[in-house]
């Protein structure tokens, strides 16, 4: 980013977990006037707007787009439908080669969301558009990603290339809307580290996708990747988790 | 389609209005399980489900999807914010050119709801993948449109490649999906004539954007568009306008 665009509006997909709270973090040090955008659906409500807020706090933002989504028609994901479990103990906890990519990379879990990103971004770039906003940014991750095809570098080049066909303002040349996904090639234990180098709020996120009584699992696939990551950094995870109770 | 592809699932986005119910007959004439699905957003409900109730009873099918959308996001447009009216009487009722194309081409209206093909469609691919259906149909319109970027051929082509790239279904490559848009280069006049052709409800239609008292205004953009599509083809429009109290 140049100087000219020096406090110029993001819209950051914000779930109040440890990636995107990273990455609302290196929008606002590039010197973006980032507003977080927050989709919910289902019974995962009180919880995650909790968390949410209390990073939006944190970084002094006023300005917080909440949507509520009706997945009803999505059935079949673990995220979606109360008759399907979320998996525990899918991913091993310890890497299985030293690559920089996971064993379990081409196995799509029972937690993938038909479509779910096409949608989060769908709206983001409905929000983008209203706010004028140039660019929308994604904690994506391809290298520590748990299998979900749109977490993929071509997923979002196509989705960006989409978005300047489908708007008024990308259509007119108003706008040239840009996907950033700044984690998309780091690794979880990059992503800690890069938190901790920048001073985003580690204790106030929350990553769990099956939370037991407000604690993390500890056996989801989310909550083991994110144990790994911080393991592997050799950062102490703040995290509260249900079955370790530390 | 081929002989194989018989009683194959189409999702069809279905307004019940003139476009997407004569789409909807044609997914049907095509061979198609076509499941129809609905987005109903601000204070448009009742009258827009009863409507389009009546037509997916005068087609005997049995599915309907649903979804509520949270538009509150999406400010500055005259169809999802109160304080903004919907245009009257902006395009001419007499064609100003012979080339098929109208002369309010480039002028994209108020009504115009940013990125709202895009979320219609992302959900559509999300009950697509959940249904396991190939295709997807949508009525929109380039020839006659009301100056919609997310209209044009470009863009439904973009979503397709997209579509194929978001999806397990799509990047295991057990699903093509395919976006069918057979009113695309038909001006209102031959959708018209299309409809009454292949015997699609027109009477049960609805297409105005800002009906008063349950009866279509008559001087907004769809119901011009409508209204000289029906004087064009030389049909009588069953439509009861509030103005002309026909």
């Amino acid at each position: 980013m140049n100087d000219n665009d020096k406090n110029k509006k993001a819209i950051v997909l914000f779930s109040g977990g440890l990636d995107s709270t990273t990455v609302l973090k290196i929008a606002l040090d590039e010197g973006f006037e980032p507003i977080p955008i927050t989709f919910f659906y289902n019974q995962r409500h009180a919880t995650e707007i909790e968390h949410a807020k209390n990073i939006i706090n944190f970084f002094g933002l006023k300005k917080h787009i909440i949507v509520n989504l009706d997945f009803n028609v999505i059935k079949g994901s673990a995220l979606t439908d109360k008759n399907i479990s979320v998996p525990k103990n899918r991913i091993k906890t310890e890497r299985t080669s030293d690559t920089g990519k996971t064993a379990e990379k081409n196995d799509i879990p029972a937690t993938y969301v038909p479509a779910r990103n096409t949608i989060f971004l769908s709206y983001t770039l409905a929000a983008a558009e209203v706010e004028k906003a140039s660019d929308i940014f994604i904690g994506a991750n391809y290298i520590d990603y748990s299998g979900y095809p749109d977490c993929r570098p071509e997923y979002l080049a196509s989705f960006e290339n989409m978005a300047n066909l489908a708007t008024k303002a990308g259509v007119t040349g108003e706008i040239s809307f840009k996907i950033n996904a700044p984690l998309l090639m780091l690794t979880k234990k990059d992503i800690v580290l890069k938190a901790v180098e920048i001073g985003a709020p580690l204790n106030l996120t929350h990553s769990c996708y099956d939370p037991i009584d407000g604690l993390a699992c500890g056996v989801c696939d989310s909550c083991i990747l994110r144990k790994r990551g911080f393991e592997e950094a050799g950062i102490n995870d703040p995290t509260q988790y249900f079955k370790s109770k530390t």
